[in-house]
């Protein structure tokens, strides 16, 4: 691959940063089938686009209906899922926007090796926690009944295994915690570590951005 | 893959489009290699950005470095890659981005296939025409001289074909015009095309957007 060569852009992850008045970063969901990844991410992304922000969502399912169309659901091919998603959620945030990523994302492995495509303070994992009993009763899309029914292979928590984070940067337990909770603890997150202005006042640290430079 | 349920996100492609006060499209770049793809993408992206509104560049070679760099060079790897930035593109333009895409993408059925994952108003081929002769004179990343000395397989213009666009959006010849005439020439048609608002009234247009809700 030695005939690549790297084109420097004019327009920077920065320059975008400053026009959007905040700051952008990933926001990796992990979690079993069922656990709540999409109602939270999509909630979530309400939340922060009403506040002005830039967003965007990256769904593992609706992904697999366009650009990783061409991958079925073997381990090498969910790991190249996850690859991909990642290197797209990079993308995203050198745009300068929010991405919420919700994938099951079963490995360790997987997760590591996406949060190492980032820099610090740009990709923050969130374990979303469920005892899969709970899942399997909420089974959102009947896809436990197929998986318990032998229907569909590898399925995360039933024929394929699930390891659980062990330094997530926040934790969600949706089987108790309302979905607006689980949001608030994320928007909490973000604008402790400077992602996103404080809720009252955007404008005024979108100013304070361009006055720090 | 009839297990993969579409899951609608509430945040819309028109709610982020509102916010940025502009429509969101694809400028897709095509042209032989040393035709100067990537310095009016650059130079296009560098005037849009100034002008307030939100765009992002896909440079063929630098996604080569990220999520393309399980790709070769072989026919079915260019498709591939080919496929892949139209699908990034097409999240960017559900983004609410104007997005810039690079690349050589030399066979017109590639490039219809792109343009199909678009609606209307949201794909615009730009054809950066140069005579070969000129495009190995300036071989800007000498990869004309690699080629010719077979370094290099499946070059474009080389020992790869490249089909001109029968009915591009754009045409721009890049051996008589200035960089900046190229981009004047791309910002027009947006401009005409309702895409983003004339250069005089940024604000008023992303209102007007707005009040016709």
């Amino acid at each position: 691959m030695n005939s690549i060569v790297w084109q420097p852009t004019p327009v920077t992850k920065e320059d975008r940063r400053r026009l959007n008045g905040h700051s952008s970063c990933a926001i990796w969901l992990t979690g079993l089938s069922g656990a709540g990844k999409s109602t939270i991410a999509c909630e979530l992304e309400l939340t922060l686009h009403r506040r002005g922000l830039r967003t965007y969502l990256l769904d593992g399912d609706n992904l697999r209906h366009g650009i990783n169309a061409d991958l079925g659901f073997s381990e090498a091919d969910r790991s190249e899922n996850i690859r991909r998603v990642s290197e797209i959620a990079k993308l995203f945030v050198d745009a300068g926007m929010i991405v919420i990523a919700g994938l099951i994302s079963p490995t360790r492995e997987d997760r590591e090796k996406a949060r190492g495509r980032f820099g610090e303070r740009e990709f923050y994992e969130v374990y979303v926690e469920c005892p899969i009993e709970v899942c399997k009763q909420r089974d959102p899309k009947g896809l436990y009944k197929k998986a318990l029914a032998g229907e569909i292979r590898n399925f995360t928590g039933i024929d394929a295994v699930y390891e659980p984070p062990e330094n997530p940067d926040i934790v969600l337990h949706t089987d108790r915690m309302a979905v607006s909770d689980c949001v608030a603890e994320i928007i909490r997150h973000l604008e402790e570590q400077g992602v996103i202005p404080q809720a009252s006042g955007i404008g005024q640290a979108a100013t304070t951005v361009r006055e720090r430079r």
